[in-house]
């Protein structure tokens, strides 16, 4: 609730539209994906592609992802992509995600991700890993 | 439980893998959209784009889609993708996607569609429809 | 060579990146289609959607397109998009896009587009149209 | 001209269009990508992903890519994608890429890629090799 909370501002492209003159849903994951990265990026100080190195991750592999489809977004439309983590666990945590256009709720959507380094045994698995204390502590506010 | 399902069979592209190498998640519901649109045209007979004028309506437009990520889909992966309706309701029903990898269930996804026609009052909206008997027929095996 | 140039700074997106971990090269047209939009938008004061609209134009089609790849671009990466028209014809146009990586150029793409409007005597067919000499006086810097 | 030649048969997805209702253009670099593959796997015997392990390369690198778009392909279409080798050089070869709708051109594409290893003495480089005699024979019909 009292989580940090990540704002992209961005506007729908043509090619991220389909037949009916909509976002195709699939580009929503892809916006998620990236509000997830600009979250941590936010909170944590560490660029998307270093967050692995500085934490000895291998990353936040995701392991759910859902959406209600509320409002279409067109292209052209000025739209805001607000993320913040809404629950962690010991090893894994959900990001909330949520899209307006104009200021009213367009898409509601969630990824599960797990915190997650290589199987030294066996580097072809990944296990999770307990979510470091003071990357809790950065997304206090 | 005895609806009709489908089956695409295809193998894995590079270009939608991402650096683990693995398949990017908004892939998967691309490949989600096109197992819907190929469950229709098995069941109905009708093919994608002719499912709007056959039947009146402008589409199915989804308003839920999930999926649980449980194993990657790797480059090169000849992967099997199962659909099939789950649930019918008046107007609107939702479709089971399940993707295996060498047999193995690697993503089991859900999306939620609804029977639409353009709102003859106001042709900017839509407005969902009964489902016809036909097709509701055409779904029990 | 004096047209009008318009600048794009973003990130790379890790869905954008293939198993290699460089941006997969489909990405770059995209890029290039965004390019030019947001060229058009800067030149003209007219948001992409309503370029149609107000111009009386269906859009500007793109008949060719093509890019050399000089250097790769990798998650993570801060780069600028520069997008230009490097030659007007009577009804046709190319657009120069260069994309930078740490000011070194990575990618040299080119795109052909045509001013175009619906065949008034048959409407499922396109036709070039002169572009407008007010389009033109705006390119001019 | 007596090169080895590849077809692949598909039908347009509902995502690949955009609101025009025709493929957007990054999509039929996928597509390009995709014929590239498959036409090594036809010819070479060997899987996408075996391509490197059997052969001792990184891989295939893209350094140029081009299309001219003649007309367009739209949702349901039935498409062929056919793909050869136009050219081997030393190091390098291109790839003709020619998808047609109902039997008649629709996009003439073009890619040039590279034969390709880690440089031994930097691994985070690639060089280019010679294409070995036994790949060339194999493409020869």
């Amino acid at each position: 609730m009292t989580s940090f909370l990540n704002r992209l501002q961005f506007s729908i492209e043509w090619g991220q539209c389909d037949p009916a003159g909509i976002v195709f849903n699939s580009r929503f994951f892809e916006f998620f994906d990236r509000g997830t990265w600009m979250l941590f990026q936010a909170a944590l100080g560490a660029k998307p592609h270093e967050l692995g190195p500085v934490y000895g991750i291998m990353g936040i592999p995701l392991v759910d992802a859902g959406a209600r489809f509320l409002k279409p977004a067109r292209f052209g439309d000025e739209v805001e992509l607000t993320s913040r983590v809404s629950e962690f666990r010991r090893s894994s945590f959900d990001v909330a995600h949520q899209l307006f256009v104009d200021g009213v709720l367009a898409v509601d959507g969630k990824e599960t991700r797990v915190w997650a380094m290589r199987d030294p045994a066996d580097p072809s698995k990944i296990k999770s890993q307990p979510i470091p204390p003071d990357v809790l502590a950065r997304f206090q506010v």
